[in-house]
């Protein structure tokens, strides 16, 4: 098993939007963002990551459960791990997901401030890489190993690996809801000319599945 | 029953475009462009309106159907009419559709050329309007009475119309495609604040159809 860098079970809206506007900490996906997830929250994979019971069993369950195996290192972008922007301040923030992220293995946090590893409950430690995406990646991969590297979010960080060439397979999750706003995921990505196209598509209760690979 | 404005069955890609680039006479629908409509071609509805036997029935088909069902009238821009621009010259050119185009009602092109209404068999009249949107809308009203406007496209077209608010329904099919360049349809167009959200959902055997009503 060779490890590939993944997007997965990244959700966004019929127009195009990974995000709403005005991220907050009130609102950390934006404005209506949290209608992209709707058909992620109804899933057994993503309630029982929540400590909530029950949860449908079908092809978007199928998706968001796949979307999370094989993990052995997460990238994200700062605006993923945290609302606060500029220097880290001493608020003790260590995501939004509490003390047992849903990560399990080592976090490469892209941001423009040099911060401390912060260890978490069940195996989640978050790293914070200065030095750009290209050594985020690189440092992925050493924790990896053979295992899978997902690039969690948000739209710029993905759009950056994206335009690197660096991503193996998008799982996309169209909502049914337009927004209007937010983070564009396509502008200005020509995703067949940096060798994309649409490998599967699957249609999920409550959500469209579309995997993008790389030729 | 009141008339109402309707886009139907309008194609778009994942990343969001209408048509290809590059539209020309040899690819009307610009490169790649017939990758958007392959879910419509399986469909009844469309085999048998350029003169095809067979076709699919299922959920694809419903919505091809109905997005035929109850015009009066329609709207397109001129490039959904003719690949010439400028001058309408002495070619003789009459639409993509042949002889019999599957409107059967006028249909009114919008061009900054005035030229001669064309009737062609089965009760389609292409009519010509150089007064702009607005002035198409009010004609096509006239001539639907209490059957519905298609607004039929390209994407500069449906924009025009959504921007005005004049569009009671937008019916969109989401085909398992990247085009990475081509006629954008949402770009720059906030359809929430406009008063569009969607209403409906269904998952077809090919494509995601999507119906955005005003509220």
């Amino acid at each position: 098993m060779m490890s590939r860098v993944r997007v997965g079970a990244f959700s966004i809206s019929v127009d195009g939007f990974g995000a709403g506007p005005d991220q907050s900490l009130e609102n950390p996906l934006g404005l209506r963002g949290k209608e992209l997830h709707e058909w992620a929250f109804a899933t057994t994979t993503f309630r029982t990551m929540f400590g909530q019971q029950g949860g449908s069993t079908g092809v978007d369950e199928a998706h968001a459960a796949r979307s999370m195996e094989g993990m052995g290192a997460w990238i994200m972008g700062r605006n993923m791990f945290a609302h606060s922007r500029g220097d880290w301040s001493d608020d003790g923030w260590k995501g939004w997901w509490g003390d047992t992220p849903p990560y399990h293995c080592p976090v490469f946090v892209l941001t423009h401030y040099a911060r401390a590893p912060v260890e978490m409950n069940g195996g989640t430690v978050f790293h914070f890489v200065t030095e750009g995406a290209e050594e985020a990646l690189r440092l992925a991969r050493e924790a990896a190993g053979d295992r899978d590297i997902r690039v969690g979010g948000g739209a710029a960080t993905i759009r950056e690996y994206l335009t690197m060439g660096a991503i193996d397979e998008v799982h996309l999750a169209i909502s049914p809801v337009v927004l209007g706003g937010g983070e564009a995921l396509f502008a200005g990505l020509d995703l067949p000319a940096l060798g994309y196209a649409v490998s599967q598509q699957a249609l999920g209760e409550n959500a469209t599945h579309i995997i993008l690979t790389k030729q």
